[in-house]
């Protein structure tokens, strides 16, 4: 299939070469040229402009936060008037639910298609193809869309017709992962404090009863305090916390352990770890007991 | 090895019969001699008085709290009066750091020896010889009882040679879950109020990321709302959270997970929870969303 | 002096009113017609568009949140269009120290003055005369906007010419009333269940130590549960708390106790208690206490 | 009166001197001798033993905790095997409502009154005879009691006959005025970082709304940042929430702001304030937004 890509940054990029290697036709743009010249030795064609890019019955998209969407998707010269009618846009970024769903009214204004696609996944899973994909949209456009889809990475759900459901479940899914850093900290914080060793604790814990690779992994991390560099920042994850609190907010669900979670990164931020791996935020906790 | 074993409750009675499954002497005594009786027909010999399975250089308890331990323990007639000198205490009972500390020095104080050996899995893992053992105590006395603890679990881990190590790693074990616990409720509010299924939520995100069958388990339990019969009831988690603050004031250590923890299980409580299963905690968070 | 005055809801109502009695010619606009033709009969001239009303030297608005600011303020056709060069835009309203900041900037580019001067106080205040208002903006056009500025409160407090400062103080200052809503609702529930009347506590310990009258006044309505009418909307309540946590934000300022009492207020409104006074947010305490 | 008075610190010493003032026998125990000799110069008879100073028909106990009250009381050779039949024990100390209780039951199981009458009030108010005093114990007991308790305040308050009622008013009354400490120091962090004194900030909110001198003097020690002299240790105030949170967790009421700040002043004795002021707590806030 031909289609456009715009956002060649930690994630897009292996992405790109993801559709590249399963034989999609792809015409990239990035705003800063040189990740586009670099994804043309792959095979990708070079967009001048968003417009360029838009050319195709699909385009996808793998941008930083809703600024970076709104300005490529809604603004003037933007994807939303270059689209063919019946074109299909592809959102593969985490952004707030409020923002796909206008994403969606805007696109079907102009009988085009709003897919949104979040994936589960840091950079190295992306190169790999090990990413999971959560889509949510109208099922003609996400038949028409199922291949590149699954090209990009292990599996791919399909969780209904209304593209904000994708992201909702996107965010619930980091805070899962945030809420374990959390965890993680204060019990290491009293640990640390008793004489007893994080990584033996992991090792009886997580080894005989919790089972997980996602706290056997961060686990480390933080034992070893091995912030850098950032597999995923922190300001990126103060950023989903809040596009969580926000779906929630407009839910009326309160989330106090979210709340929580965002008082913490915002320390962290304040203590100049934004640029760090996001589970520096265990950091909270050993600060605030003078660890 | 004859060793005596006092508290046959949900966890003593399966634990005393792995006891006496791996051909060890078992004299129990029980407050209500029922459970103790049950117990003789595995083979237990019936102890009249606490002092009476006192008189084998051995003792294991397994009771609901400090107050049952301080009772059994400290009080006149109690363990700590007929064990004989060189005697072993051993501990199996999720106890407060602060009340293993004063058993280790009261038994010091008789030329006893106090080993703390709480132990992770709820009855059926019991009943299995699946437990997992955390112990620390004296090596001598570890070495001696290690055939017992080994009996009794399918994993036995020795972490050092002070007693509430034992009991802080626990604690925090059980941090672990009912953090989890806490996620899961809030992280299910926000998706039921968006017409997201928390099966198919966990079906993703725990299937293809966190990979826990600790997830798992309670993810359904907590999805389909089956807090009754309870695995471990909620009273005794706040219990257990109650006493992993107090471990962490001894040290000077914040949690305010924890702490959101213990507010919302007390609202469980006042809710007529505290014979339920301790996810019902997830319940905190439907309510505060009205669902 | 001529000035215009848009938005006559429950609070701009008595303020232009407040102003017409200081001498003042004042032209008001408001959305729905009634309420200005009312002002009419105390001698307010009409404006039939936002334009009308900006043809004067000053225009103050009075308008519920940022969204109504901004559709007035800058919108085609709004103030910034309409009010001549040199103009003064003085906004009352409670709003974002975003949006206050953007439109510093956008009069500035137009050689127009910003003065944000949020007020303290209920309509019943507003009605009296007994406002307390904090501006911030170019000392120049404070000069020329004091004399209305202190015709419709009882203080004028000048904080200095960065307009935003004057929200962020006016967000603070909720922030220290919606804490103690927080406090009553907390203790409040603890006095009952213990049996001990609310009223008997806040004559002994507002009456001696604490000694104000907004903990008297808010003490009674939550200790006789009388949230209706309501003085100010909880929702409001909820959309202050959030502007507030919107400014700490961006000072990298986390603040835990306005992250619970977001959660709180959340709450209320999944309650149905958007409509009620904000003291309304006591009962979260009561309902998760199983009062 | 002839009474007994045992505790002669910071607020026990100027509380028997007003005793000794209104004219009463007021025969004195303090554990260390120097105090209570200082007390013999203002006509005080000194106690060689606790069993001394209960020879009269009423002791007075002030002391620091719940441990202090419960060795002077319960122990072998305490109040209550030297306390006369009929005698009245009055407690002026903070301590928890179940140590209350248990004093209630133990002193009439003897045929003695228990009379709880906890203060408000720092060592300087104490001294001025200004203390406001809260009193719940058998109507007889208070009605002989009356007397030497309106000696030591400007005020007092009988709130029922039974004690642990005054417990708990008192703990939920000193919640007030931290909670009051935590809001300022979140307060003033964001101000702070917004470029806004605090000072002007009081003037306005305080001065105008809140009108608390309460506010004011704490809003000053905290916008001065003058922990030093304690008023009221840090390490207290935390000991008060913790009774405050059990007194609640008994009643299974949550209290989520009363939690929240018994983590922040944990996380101010980890970094060593302890003894500082209690306002201290308000550092927190600036340390977490690394101000």
């Amino acid at each position: 299939m031909n289609l456009g890509f715009i956002g060649l940054g930690a994630m897009g990029s292996p992405i790109a070469r993801s559709l590249l290697k399963a034989g999609h036709g792809v015409t990239v743009y990035n705003r800063t040229v040189g990740r586009a010249e670099e994804l043309a030795s792959h095979g990708a064609r070079l967009a001048e402009t968003v417009a360029d890019a838009c050319r195709f019955p699909v385009v996808m998209t793998m941008l930083a936060d809703d600024e970076a969407v709104e300005a490529i998707a809604l603004a003037d010269g933007g994807i939303m008037e270059a689209l063919p009618a019946a074109g299909i846009h592809v959102s593969l970024s985490t952004i707030s639910t409020e923002l796909s769903r206008r994403l969606t009214e805007a696109h079907a204004g102009k009988g085009q298609s709003f897919v949104s696609a979040p994936v589960f996944g840091r950079p190295d899973a992306a190169a790999a193809q090990r990413l999971v994909v959560v889509a949510a949209g109208p099922a003609a456009a996400i038949a028409r869309v199922r291949g590149p889809l699954e090209a990009i990475g292990r599996k791919l759900f399909v969780i209904g017709e209304d593209p904000p459901a994708a992201n909702t479940l996107k965010l619930a899914g980091n805070f899962l992962i945030v809420s374990m850093l959390e965890t993680l900290g204060e019990a290491f914080a009293l640990l640390r404090k008793s004489g007893i060793e994080p990584a033996q604790f992991m090792e009886i814990v997580n080894g005989n009863l919790i089972q997980s690779p996602i706290y056997e992994n961060y686990g480390k991390i933080i034992a070893e305090r091995r912030f850098e560099p950032a597999g995923f920042k922190l300001r990126l994850g103060l950023k989903d916390v809040r596009l969580l609190l926000s779906a929630a907010e407009e839910r009326s669900v309160p989330m106090p352990l979210a709340s929580l979670l965002r008082d913490h990164l915002l320390s962290a931020v304040a203590a100049g770890m934004g640029e760090s791996d996001w589970s520096a935020l265990a950091e909270a906790a050993s600060r605030s007991a003078e660890l």
